[in-house]
């Protein structure tokens, strides 16, 4: 039953706080700093599944580089904002992972916090090997990890 | 006439180089600064085009700020390497401008130098109030000259 | 009595998660990456102190910006570590905070775990108008409560 | 004598033009960015001197980390603006090489153009070896080149 199915599902959120690093002088968030978010909350979610990735480098001889990535910017995030940034998980193929992620910040919205989409990303990562940077397939354990929270 | 339309279509290139700062402990350029790059190359585009980006914002109250964002990332550069980073307009709306861009490096390949392309990308900026981030018609004479060089 | 007015004074830890946008090609975290973990630190420390950077600058009209900064680096900081990131106030004066900080990171040693120093820095913070960032006389109120943790 | 060994002293200056990524939302360029524009003359000093850091790393094993950095502070750079980065050499002992450095900007002053100095540090770097990270003799040849600009 897909209920059953999906009740696997994970959608991971990182908490993650603005700081003058990551503004620009518009007074917002500098657009490719939002991309290093997404990286933070991949590798976060990644370790939540249980895996450390400089543990998969170093043991398996395997890391994960970005492949394509298409990004949406829907409103600016502002210093010292909270911001949370998901990660879900929407395909593991042979050798790809598949991601869906956004930025959300809380507001005030006529007396009630409400969730404000800020921006989303969709972006596809590679399984590689360390040193020849060669596409390399996923470890099965891995893709059934993965597999199990889409 | 086609050819004399297009005759004024204006590939604009910086060459980059690549430091410490822009590489990861991958051994590569870290993935979002290629979008840095990407930026370096719109704003000297820009110039090249005789808008000084502080300028605008001081003298019209207008910044361009990123909307959409497509990359796809083919060949990783690394440390020291010298980029060539191109942009060219595709397309000048109301309030949007629209870029392809790409990334390339020279490489000996059988005894002759060829540029090798390691990233490309899609890049729609929106012109905004410096203020408000609300969207604002492209000046005129801007999306004239813009139009040009399509 | 030293030891009283000693038993005020507050060393802020925050904890800080290397990414790989914070390393290079050398393998190890940026060393200018390390300047940006402190001030991470130092708005942490503010905001635990109760203040707020983003609300003293819409409110109060007053930013810190850096003055002078001298680091030492010990041992370099790797991709995935969990690092700890300290702040204590030295001297509030009229214009001017000075910070003592440092960078530590666990490590297993002889079977037990203990902090390792990576990295040291001595940071003087300057308070300036938002505006003309001309220097202007730490708040009283600020200025006093700084003081009671020296 | 002093004279001619002094003729031989060079200031490398490498213009460095300040883009967004660079900036903060304090509308000036983010402190711990003026160490990467450091970072980057140095390389360009040692490039101008014959020595290409990727080279160095793959041939001899070698790479240069930062030991110490004392960095004022004296005037804001801003976005757009192209600044002038200087790295001379001060010494260079048995692994270690001292520089000082500086970031200015031409202004225009009373009707004529002048160099204003916004930044200064001194830099010590130390030779390690690309894996262990441990302190290495400077090449011979390399420690002499320095020492002949000195």
């Amino acid at each position: 039953m897909t209920t059953e199915a999906s009740s696997n599902h994970e959608t991971f959120v990182l908490p993650v706080r603005v700081y003058y690093e990551d503004t620009d002088a518009g007074g917002v968030v500098y657009h490719s700093n939002y991309i290093n978010f997404f990286e933070r909350a991949r590798t976060e979610f990644m370790r939540h599944m249980g895996y450390e990735l400089d543990q998969l480098a170093n043991d398996q001889g395997i890391i994960f580089v970005v492949r394509t990535l298409n990004c949406d910017y829907l409103k600016a995030a502002k210093f010292n904002d909270e911001l949370f940034v998901s990660a879900e998980i929407i395909e593991a193929g042979k050798t790809r992972i598949q991601f869906e992620q956004k930025i959300s910040r809380k507001e005030q919205c006529e007396g009630k916090e409400e969730f404000v989409l800020l921006s989303t990303a969709n972006v596809t990562v590679v399984c590689v090997e360390v040193d020849s940077f060669k596409p390399k397939r996923l470890p099965k354990t891995i893709k059934e990890n993965l597999e199990r929270v889409i």
